[in-house]
């Protein structure tokens, strides 16, 4: 069962050849999916792509058109390698331009250091919305339902904080996390008969490996109060069965 | 300028509901573009989608046609949110079958433990060949270029290791690493001159925020070490140019 499923959903594009290289762990799909999730949107998918126009196009086109938002990060420099804006321009099938306070803000920021490469970090599609970036001038853009933001992941943060009052919000979904060392397939069929019971929460079953043994995090969503409640009591109960020691959170 | 393009290549597909709910990061992704890179394949891209029978089926026919491997990681353990066998059963038009070595394994590891859902973990598309599992005995499978793994790290990464010679290996794309304190934007065009010299070559400029100030990466790649350490050289002229104090690594 899908929960809260009137809200508003999302994906993320992690523009980076840096990322499929191995070079660099992301850290912005694991930033994004908790402040989205707390906000009601549900994140419906993520992908990472080199820096590869018709990549960009092609999937900027795909995933902005199946969600209501896609925000993409990485890209948006001043180096050759930074193409971004100009393939979402394309995407779009826009001019890009010289955005006025784009140009005036990096102007103020670099001062007597202003120069061509920093200057065309004002090119956006024409049309397009900018996005503050309170950490190093060079703004963002959102067009449509597509928010451009900075690849490394303080700017990024920066710039998604800046972005709230144009995000709709949905229905949280709140989650519990029951963390207990009994073995998952032990309690599988059991597991699935609270499911059964429960369609208006989803459970989920996540072993693990911490420290040199193996446990299990059994987490419960859901957008009502009571529904989770009981559905918890019947997970801890299911594992004291099993003569496990559960522990919430 | 793609770099080693008669390289084979590769996608991943991360199935989970966890990583894109914001309760987990992703590791995966990680792991397995190191290794690619080192192995002369190219990871083109990398997808997260949530444990979703028509997310999987859909994905599954659409990266395994455009790539010469796909690798999925998660849904493969006995509980009822682990339905990443079936759909790619389906994706494949396949019935699904109790894999009479899997049924084996896994009677041997649980022994007088065995239960149904234990046994559901040998369930594969018919004609799926067994990927071993070192770890927990329940194991992957490999149905024509789709591997399909754990998504618990330290067990998908024991799985990965025992694949290596099913794999066809490339040219692997050396890196070189130079970081300095020197700001991006006043050298990009200097530098993208140095790309242009240096076709055989791929430069990426990564600025990055660390321990308090920023700094700069930039990051030489290409598979022809006299080609490599020409454009190096010239990268760390510039660098000094520029009064910045290159460091390699």
């Amino acid at each position: 069962m899908k929960l809260a499923q009137n809200n508003p959903t999302a994906s993320i594009l992690i523009i980076g050849n840096e990322i499929l290289s191995g070079r660099t762990q992301d850290a912005n799909v694991y930033y994004l999916s908790e402040q989205l999730s707390r906000m009601g949107i549900n994140l419906q998918e993520a992908r990472i792509i080199p820096d590869d126009e018709s990549a960009i196009i092609r999937n900027v086109v795909d995933l902005s058109r199946r969600h209501s938002y896609l925000f993409t990060t990485g890209g948006i420099g001043s180096t050759h390698d930074d193409i971004t804006a100009s393939s979402i321009a394309k995407a779009f099938n826009l001019p890009l331009h010289s955005h006025p306070e784009a140009l005036e803000r990096l102007k103020v920021y670099y001062g007597d250091a202003m120069n061509e490469a920093r200057s065309r970090m004002s090119l956006i599609p024409v049309g397009a919305k900018l996005i503050d970036n309170p950490v190093s001038s060079a703004p963002g853009f959102q067009i449509e339902n597509v928010f451009v933001l900075a690849g490394i992941p303080l700017v990024m943060q920066a710039m998604f904080g800046t972005l709230l009052d144009r995000l709709s919000r949905g229905t949280p979904i709140r989650c519990l996390t029951v963390t207990c060392d009994v073995a998952e397939s032990l309690i599988s069929d059991h597991l699935s008969e609270i499911q059964k019971r429960h369609s208006h929460v989803d459970i989920g079953s996540y072993p693990h490996f911490r420290e040199g043994t193996y446990g299990l995090s059994l987490v419960i969503r859901g957008t009502d109060e009571a529904h989770l409640e009981k559905a918890t009591q019947e997970v801890l109960a299911l594992i004291e069965l099993f003569e496990g020691t559960p522990r919430i959170g």
